[in-house]
This record gives C-alpha cells, sequence and structure tokens, in this order.
C-alpha cells in the first residue's frame, strides 16, 4: 500500500518548494516559509478533526483532546501512536514520538539538526488545528534533540 | 480511516497556498502555479513509481505500463481504479476516470469548469512522473467536459 507513503513524498515535495530560495527581497524568506506551512497543517488539522470519528464533538477535558491527537490523529497521519504524553497539569503537554515519520528519512548526525524545523512546521500546524476543532486554543511548537525523536509541546490558551 | 482524506486535505491546501495571489511582477502567476503543481506531482509520482509493487522494474510494452498507472497508482492514490482505458496504438492513450476524487468536492455545474485545472495539475505529474520511473517519456494533459468525470490524455514521447 502506497498511501502511507503518498502523504509522506507530498509533504517532502511540499516542503522542498515552500524552501525554495525565494527571489522577491522583503519576503521574509524562511520565517514565511514556515508560518506558510503552518498555516497549511492547521487547515489540514482541522478538516481531519472533523472527520476522525470520537465518541463527541465536544471534549470536555483537556487531557482527552490531547489523547484523541496521541492516538487517534497520529494513527491516521502516520499510522503509529505516540510514544509519550506528560503534562504539567496546568495546560502544557509535552507530546513525545520516538521515531518522528517525517524525520526518519533524514540522516541522524547532529549536522542535519538545522535542517529540522522545516519538517515539523506542517505537523505544529496539524496538531494546532486538529485542537482548534475540539475546541481548544493552543500554541505548538517542536523541538529536536536526537534525531529522529522529537518533542511536541502544547500550550493550551485560557480564555 | 483518514488516509485517503489526508492525502485530499493536503492536496486541497496545496492547491490553495500555490494558487494564492502572487504579489511579484513578472512572477508567471497561474502558468508558474500550475506548473509548480505539475513539478510536484511530477516528483511524487517518480517516487511512487519506485515504491509500488511490480513484477518488472521495466514494462516492454507501453500498454502493460498504462495499465499499471490505472490498475496500482490509482488505487495507490486514490483506492479506486481508473474507470477506461483507450488507446490508437501509436502511443496516445485516454484515460478515464468517470469520478475523480480531487474534483468531485467541487460543484458540478458548469460554472465551476475553469476552476478545474488547478485540481488536475498535480495528477497530470504524478501520471508522468510514474511513466518516467517506468522508463517512458510522456506528456499529459487532462480535459474535463462534465464535472467530476476527467480525461488525461498521455502522449509517448517516442526518443
Amino acid at each position: 500500500m502506497a498511501d502511507a507513503v503518498l502523504f509522506e513524498f507530498l509533504h517532502t515535495e511540499m516542503v522542498a518548494e515552500l524552501w525554495a530560495p525565494d527571489p522577491g527581497p522583503g519576503s521574509g524568506g524562511k520565517k514565511k516559509s514556515l508560518s506558510v506551512l503552518e498555516g497549511l497543517g492547521f487547515r489540514v488539522g482541522q478538516a481531519l478533526g472533523e472527520r476522525l470519528p470520537r465518541e463527541t464533538l465536544a471534549f470536555r477535558e483537556e487531557l482527552d483532546a490531547l489523547k484523541f491527537l496521541c492516538k487517534d490523529l497520529w494513527a491516521a497521519t502516520f499510522q503509529k501512536h505516540m510514544d509519550g504524553l506528560r503534562t504539567n497539569h496546568q495546560g502544557t503537554y509535552v507530546l513525545q514520538d520516538n521515531s518522528f515519520p517525517l524525520l526518519v528519512t533524514m540522516g541522524s548526525g547532529s549536522q542535519y539538526l538545522e535542517e529540522a524545523p522545516k519538517f515539523l512546521a506542517f505537523t505544529c500546524g496539524l496538531l494546532c488545528g486538529a485542537l482548534h476543532t475540539l475546541g481548544f486554543q493552543s500554541l505548538v511548537t517542536a523541538s529536536v534533540a536526537a534525531l529522529p525523536a522529537c518533542k511536541f509541546q502544547v500550550v493550551i490558551q485560557k480564555s
């Protein structure tokens, strides 16, 4: 089945396309590319959030929403579950993937670390968009200490 | 399962992103967007062509390669088979999909016809790229007479 690799190939090419040297001055360059990727991810996350099966449209508890991301959203997108979920019980969550599929094809040397952010921006948006559909405003950032593992930090914004 | 819709959502957002009004003069506008989408599709098609199971790496006969696209490539990408394949036996093939998934979400009125090309460019590239991996140079164009049906015309380039 090529379904899973289809998403990964398309993501790779999309990153390559949006990361291409931008000829125009004042275009914002890499920062703009990251926010474009994040925006794409957000809208796909919103749409996926509406389509994924879930028992109730509104999760009462934040933690349930986060578990939904770690299990259902991750399975739908990456055919696996997140490896770890930690929280400080004050609205901050750390989601750990020990072998993040969109980083697996990169080399694992530390010289590739600076290339990682462009492969994480879409997924940060994806998580944020899915949470938005579930009724939670959030800030999502990602960090990599050792490829291909990565952590997504989700901070729920209280209204 | 959201795998299939994941590709469709990502494709939709990618088209929207690449179709956004381009602020720079001399940027090429819509024509450039179409060729960017086609180029993305080409590279994904190349990669998919290498991954899809097939009995032999080199198809001796053009027709076998075209059947592979209609069956295996279409199944991997759209979870269905192409509805028809015709040829003039001189290197020109017409592949018909009576309900092309990337057009299904559009309205079916004729007023939407002019919007169709941007939803076909990626797939034209996909077919061309997969054929390239199979050892055939081609020109691929698409046409729509009545949404959501469409035809892809493949002209094999003799070397």
